[in-house]
């Protein structure tokens, strides 16, 4: 802690948004990747590459020392590149303002969540040096995530746009599957609030801090998202949605899903710039075509034409684009038996968790998860923050 | 003509159906396939492969003497499947029938287009064993035939795909790229005399003889075609549209055409057995989406989804699937010489055919061709039945 001495009044702050038992040092990282959240742009692979190779507090302490040099050194950049970076970091370094933002955190009930945490979204990780440095998050993020989809797309939607992403966010949180997106009026609050309805999960992910509701209309859907779901943001609270901002945010959802599925987008939507993330990141891509004659439309056929998209009728589309029918299904014979044997771990009145399951009928985590997934697709099994549990009378 | 004795008295019929000087061979041949386009269904691949093996006339007499042993092994085929063949034709070579039907065809004006023929389509030819013996034309074919695109849908269409079937065949037609088409009402109707209003060339295939109407409530705008375009059939006049025919029917339409576009198809449409044959001819194919609660639509997203077609949500769509913005594009300084030649050679105020132009600039036809179109897309030349000339003023 010796590295940070003028940021050390922050530490008192910090304490309280961390949970469970760590040793001074993993404090002082969790702490040091706060503050950074506060201190670079999302998306700063200068920033990325730097706490990766020396850790958080040093990087920090490299910046507070305003060390060209050694950032430079550590980094592998030229040193006007360095100096470039210390310019951008160095006018946040205020603990005046970062202290703000931790106590806004506290305030509004975040959660700091850091890579190498049970519940950091690994699949973040292939964002390489442009991964996320922290994530705040309102709500609960699973330690397993299941087949993830985001839906996204115009906030000046049309009502059959609305329409098609509540059949398909329904259809699919109903079946278990997570359901992501950006909490924008239109497309984006109707797969929220979709998904909330079939009894399902789904994660919102903001441009700026979670603690002020973005856009402030939807504040109550972001508070109902959190009660089984997760709002999300890699900025610190107090920080404002800016345009860049939600551009690096529409990495985060991308990222976070299995399949993004853009339902209506204008010529130049931002939603084709999730889409260009999906496609880069080599996750599964998806466009709900309409008329032609729509310009909400334009963006989706240009996915379909220029980006390969895959044409979305429904959730029935999606699940295919997924693989979520055929991968899920073992051998015909072993998954009479494996079946049997889950079914038997599962409970009808209590939740169990995969592990919980696992144990009790002797298989592999990996096989209880594909099995769950499958008894997910039938109905047989419902899934909740608490685990799993059976379907009575299925 | 001993070879067909019986079928002799029909021949008076025929002379009045070909122009230009013949010798008698030709004749017999052209009267041969004429009649065999009463005598088997269209697309019937034996019939195919023995008129190609031992000529049309020769066939006919195989038919008429009954001779599945000869059949067997000009063809190829087991006895069996010869049999099957000569079951098929025998019962309809039956001269007062088949004069009937080359009498409808003198009195509706039809002509007798052959392979060889300066007006035979060679894009048929990609037909292989299932190309058609013959064509029966009202109107006119071109002989040099130019980019050519099939518009074809539901007959159930939507104002909507009535709407964008017309957009599309106008801005096409208009542009000098032939439109093909079924006829049926619905998206083919909208498209036929969308090309038409648009002074564009279109062409109807039909699946009965072209001296019925059908639908008869296409008969006025089935006569606009022929003034400038042409209705087409394969099979004999006086032969009635079965289902057969209409499904044998749209492999014409398929590869007679460069690229063929759907524009509003359910989930069984006909349009789709259209797109089938024109994907495995290895001809461009398109799509137009449309609402995904529009049943109307289902096909052309299975054909998105399923046939990897081209979304297209407009004409420029439909000429970039084409490669025509491309392809027609010689070298820059190249062409600014070859455009000043071809201009000098056309005229704004008479009509000039292709060779009169190429011989006026002193380019090669293939050269003229390309000129032209490229001229034609820039709305600098008109393309007309009787050739090419300059549009005033640009």
């Amino acid at each position: 802690m010796s590295l940070l001495p003028d940021l050390a009044g922050s530490r008192v702050a910090l304490v309280g948004l961390i949970g469970g038992l760590l040793d001074d040092e993993d404090i002082a990282e969790r702490h040091a990747r706060a503050l950074w959240s506060g201190i670079c742009e999302p998306g700063d692979g200068d920033a990325g590459s730097l706490v990766d190779a020396c850790g958080a507090v040093n990087a920090l302490a490299l910046v507070a020392r305003d060390d060209a040099r050694v950032v430079a050194a550590v980094e592998g950049l030229d040193r006007r590149r360095a100096d470039d970076a210390l310019a951008r970091w160095r006018p946040r370094l205020a603990p005046a303002a970062l202290d703000a933002g931790l106590d806004a955190a506290r305030r509004t009930g975040a959660r700091l969540v850091v890579p190498g945490d049970a519940t950091w979204p690994s699949r973040l990780d292939d964002l390489g040096r442009h991964r996320p440095l922290c994530l705040w998050v309102r709500g609960a993020l699973p330690e397993r995530p299941g087949p993830t989809v985001a839906i996204v797309g115009a906030r000046a939607a049309t009502s059959y746009g609305e329409h098609v992403a509540m059949e398909i966010a329904a259809d699919l949180a109903g079946a278990g599957i997570r359901v992501v997106s950006g909490a924008a009026y239109g497309i984006d609050g109707a797969a929220h609030r979709a998904a909330l309805s079939a009894g399902g999960v789904t994660d919102a992910l903001l441009a700026g801090g979670v603690d002020r509701a973005y856009p402030s209309g939807h504040a109550d859907l972001l508070s109902r998202i959190t009660r089984t779901g997760a709002v999300m943001s890699e900025v610190m609270c107090g920080s404002a949605p800016t345009k860049w901002r939600f551009l690096s945010r529409n990495r985060l959802i991308a990222a976070l899903s299995d399949a993004t599925v853009v339902v209506e987008a204008g010529w130049r939507s931002g939603s084709l710039n999730t889409a260009a993330h999906a496609a880069s990141l080599g996750r599964s891509l998806g466009a709900v075509p309409g008329p032609v004659t729509s310009p909400t439309s334009a963006g989706c056929h240009r996915l379909l034409r220029e980006f390969d998209a895959r044409c979305i009728t429904g959730a029935a589309d999606v699940r295919e684009m997924l693989g979520l029918d055929d991968e899920l299904l073992p051998g015909a014979d072993d998954w009479v038996d494996q079946a049997t044997a889950l079914r038997d771990a599962l409970s009808a009145r209590s939740w169990r968790r995969v592990d919980d399951v696992a144990q009790r009928c002797g298989q592999s985590l990996a096989d209880v998860e594909r099995g769950l997934g499958l008894m997910l697709l039938d109905g047989r099994v419902q899934h909740g923050p608490a685990g799993w549990r059976l379907v009575v009378g299925r």
